[in-house]
């Protein structure tokens, strides 16, 4: 049996985080200083789709780590209403595995011209984001051929993980990074040892319409993610949330039978998310969860426990716990008789404005 | 028959910002005049719910009319992670109608010990935000009793309208905010109307169990807050989108008979809305318009066309684009048997961390 690009892909991941690792370091640490000679007073993404999650991912990390305000940049301010928001003062961050959408390339554009830093995190070294922006922090993936991105979305995120580190200049935080590829292999295997045994990956979740995605703090890109894979692939209606946002009006809809996935790996928001699965269960839903607790994976409630390696610190976990939700939206693709290669409807790059 | 709370309070919506424009423009121009004065580096918001969709609002039209690049603040960079993120040259602005929300004041409070300009828009005067915060735009409601808000959804959008437009300084600005009550009333009357000859606003709609609500830009902010009112009265996934976001991946999730509302009056997003409802008629979306253009309301695939009143500019189209949205969500509430002052597992002020 020929596995799909999108398996492929996702069990390429730690080796392409290693890759990036060893050779994306240098260009890393000079982008880092150049941050530190402008100084920014705050940073503006530009991104969309799985990249726009991994500038979610950003956005809690540069704040925790490197005390910085980050805006997810809003592209349709440029190309709709010829506006020029201030960006002199920014960090501009364009990410984007192709680096050809024109709305994300513009907004990296504006902020060039009005003197910001400007930064591509991009697998397209050559591409129109790449020339626009004056550093290149490149992902080095080769080809991705699955249209639903996988390593992409991680190697983004460890890309993103390397320049706060970089910025930071605390070397706990790159020891913190060199043991995540093989936290991310671990993570891969325990999954599939899990299957392997038996567990019942896809019922009843498979057969619902609609779900939502829970996750918090630098879990709560994971969620978007997540959520983006299960519609790409097995077009459900997985929708992310916040705890916070879910109590703020959403929890109406919660009903028995509702699936539920948790993202919920140790740390500060996992108490949070504890919470959270206690008033699910209260109502009736279907809960999955992803955590490395093993109590958290077999409370009253739980119907699927996906695993996670131990030891990943909480601001790298969301690039070890986005791995058995991509690996679950494959299952629940392949439980609907979808192929995970051929999305209705997408393209691979795709170019809007 | 007595009203329930949420259809009175959608009714006095027109009223209520009639009386915020005479009441609070003393208060919003001294809150403008303290904003030139302290000639912030960007903006950062602090709001849940409907809040933060007000606060979603302020990102495009402080983008568009005032050259600021807004944050929507992640609370819990302050509250989970004990993080500092440099707010020192930050207007930050906290939304909340109660003002009782812990996560929402202690962003605020964080803003002010850094020496942010702070800034609360509330219905709650005495509320901890109100005094967390230097500034109080006090949006002058009397209580809102239902717990499903509308009428402090168009204040907070008003008050926030006012202030962009003290910030500018043009004249212009305020004739077009004096003339946006008799608009609304006029949108709720095309609506009754519309209503009263017989539309069949319900069928096929109400028979689902999820739906995508689009909207771009200034209106961006209307597809998330009639979204959450969807889900809060009639328990309906609904879920809002951007038209590009829409194309980065969540498009292979649209199937036949999926409902999809778009909100799209008049303006420099309107051109993307129709080119999305022509792809969504493709798929065989059922689909709802909410406009003041009438040839699209008529265009071939249209199920269902929500008039909006003319002559409302594009920027401050969310006031009027929302309240068919409102109407909209009671009438799939009450289609379903369901009591829009009751919402499962809601209270009327919500506490998060």
């Amino acid at each position: 049996v020929a596995l799909t690009h999108f398996e492929r892909e996702i069990a390429e991941q730690p080796a392409a985080l290693a890759l990036l690792l060893a050779r994306g370091r240098a260009a890393v640490e000079e982008i880092a200083a150049a941050v530190r000679r402008f100084d920014p007073g705050f940073v503006v993404t530009a991104a969309r789709g799985s990249s726009d999650n991994a500038a979610r991912f950003a956005k809690y990390l540069l704040g925790a780590h490197n005390r910085l305000v980050v805006s997810l940049g809003a592209p349709s301010l440029v190309t709709l209403y010829q506006a020029q928001p201030a960006l002199g003062r920014a960090l501009v961050v364009g990410v984007s595995q192709s680096g050809e959408s024109p709305d994300v390339v513009a907004l990296v554009e504006e902020g060039r011209r009005q003197g910001a830093l400007t930064v591509a995190v991009t697998n397209g070294p050559g591409s129109p984001l790449a020339r626009a922006a004056e550093h290149v922090l490149d992902l080095q993936l080769g080809p991705e051929e699955s249209v639903v991105a996988s390593k992409s979305y991680t190697a983004q995120l460890g890309a993103l993980a390397m320049l706060s580190a970089a910025m930071e200049g605390d070397p706990a935080r790159w020891q913190a990074l060199e043991r995540l590829p093989d936290a991310m292999t671990e993570t891969l295997a325990l999954c599939a040892h899990d299957r392997a045994a038996g567990a019942r990956w896809t019922e009843p979740f498979g057969r619902a319409e609609r779900l939502v995605v829970l996750g918090r703090g630098f879990n709560y890109a994971t969620a978007f993610e997540i959520a983006l894979k299960i519609k790409e692939t097995a077009y459900l209606q997985a929708e992310p949330y916040a705890p916070p946002d879910l109590l703020h009006g959403p929890m109406a809809m919660i009903e028995g039978g509702l699936p539920a996935l948790l993202v919920a790996p140790r740390g500060a928001a996992s108490a949070d998310l504890a919470g959270t699965l206690a008033a699910l269960a209260e109502r009736g839903a279907e809960i999955a969860v992803i955590s490395d607790d093993g109590e958290l994976l077999r409370q009253p409630g739980v119907r699927l426990g996906l695993p996670l390696a131990a030891g990943v610190e909480e601001w790298l976990s969301p690039i070890t716990a986005v791995l058995p939700g991509q690996l679950w939206a494959l299952a629940l693709a392949q439980a609907r008789g979808l192929d995970p290669d051929r999305p209705r409807g997408l393209t691979k790059v795709t170019r809007t404005r």
